[in-house]
């Protein structure tokens, strides 16, 4: 029994996606969750940068004693990897899930991952993904106009500009003929609609959110590290900047509207 | 006759549209360049974090003893105005001049505005025109997406997803039916010839590097602050992370590839 919290950062409000799933999965746990919105997208930002980011957003949650991280920001995850390895006791990122999920998955070994320029640039899913099946070929496409069609909540399977976007964006990925797709972005989940209609239903999405979640639960529980707790567990959400549009986002990755009482804005540097 | 350099400052690379304009106006000016491009982008942050940057910017920009200084982005020039009041002898920012011109081309008095979301809640553009042409009708609309697609090269007229997300953007623009657009975003005149087909020959469009680059060739010569000097200036670019892409970027913006080694990387806090 435990009931310190289980803390999940991310750049942004791409998190939420997999606070979400989180919160299904292990209702009674206490989740303190931080968007860095003053210093979003990370995904276009160069490696030492970002490395420097990932170390502030840590030394802010170790504040809260964390029994585990999640990091729910594929940049943060691979780019970042060395400082979680060296400062956080248990953790996941976004990666290791998501690439055994796929690995498991594909019946061709012909894998796609979409994600930001940073994270694709660091080859952290492509290594995973070989360290399980060597013989997989993979096949990235950077796709940050995915996060930005999602905070413009445009993620209706018949939204023009959606279809649009992830046309341009899979076209190569579905010449290659992937038969599984790593939604390598946590924004992406979102959008999955329009990408299964456009990739085809022969191709297995893997939802970075899902996955990760499932890893965390399972990483606790051989940890011992689970709340035993029968009540449902806290909610805390900070953010370092624009706690109102913070707030409308929640609405789309959550289902329900975080209210401006109960996130607290604090400085990151 | 003055050779002290202008600066002028964005939140990234999008500026580079008014550099452009300046350069063409005042070949033999001492131009520097600097894009915060670790802190982009501004449209979509706080009124408090939005003045903090402009304050750094400036800081950082007075240490080359500008002659004047050209506020390229359309965010910092509005949330920004109170600290560049404050700081500044000679600046101009887009909001002014494109208000300006807008108010002079508008046959009907129906104004629109596309620029961030920050930018139009700050109600710059809009108390500008009014205070030129008081019975100026003004709609706006918040076209963040524009930023994206223009970064991603997705300009030609005949774009996919350039045109749907126009078709999006300008539908209560064109519904209200103005005669006269202002692309309020320094990255927007890229999208000139997309926009343009959207709106109809009709309206005018109005593009704040231009206009600016031009306010500040009047201003300068107002105040008596023109270099004399025969020979094309020299030009220095700042960028506070992510070289590359700059330099990536600079071919779209300017025409022509700025090299890495004209690029200085520098950190403003």
């Amino acid at each position: 029994m435990n009931e310190a919290p289980i803390a999940i950062f991310d750049s942004g409000v791409g998190g939420l996606s997999v606070f979400r799933e989180i919160e299904k999965l292990m209702p009674n746990e206490n989740l303190i969750y931080f968007g860095d919105t003053a210093r979003v997208p990370y995904g276009t930002r160069s490696a030492e940068t970002i490395k420097k980011f990932v170390k502030s957003d840590l030394d802010f949650l170790f504040k809260f004693k964390p029994k585990f991280i999640v990091v729910a920001c594929g940049t943060a995850s691979c780019v970042g990897a060395p400082v979680l390895e060296a400062e956080c006791e248990h953790y996941t990122s976004v990666i290791s899930p998501s690439a055994i999920a796929a690995a498991k998955a594909t019946k061709n070994g012909k894998i796609g991952v979409i994600s930001t320029k940073a994270t694709l640039k660091s080859g952290a899913f492509e290594r995973k993904i070989k360290e399980i099946k060597p013989d997989a070929e993979v096949y990235t496409q950077a796709s940050q106009m995915f996060v930005n069609v999602v905070e413009n909540g445009w993620i209706d399977e018949d939204n023009e500009i959606a279809k649009a976007v992830a046309k341009e964006y899979l076209k190569d990925l579905k010449k290659a003929g992937v038969d599984t797709l790593i939604l390598g972005c946590t924004h992406f989940p979102l959008l999955s609609a329009v990408i299964g209609n456009e990739m085809g239903k022969e191709v297995k999405l893997i939802s970075s959110g899902y996955e990760t979640a499932l890893a965390a639960k399972m990483d606790l529980e051989k940890a011992g590290l689970r709340s035993t707790s029968k009540k449902p567990g806290t909610k805390r959400c900070f953010v370092s900047d624009g706690v109102d549009s913070f707030c409308e986002l929640t609405e789309l990755f959550l289902g329900h509207r975080v209210a401006k009482e109960n996130v607290e804005l604090v400085e990151v540097i």
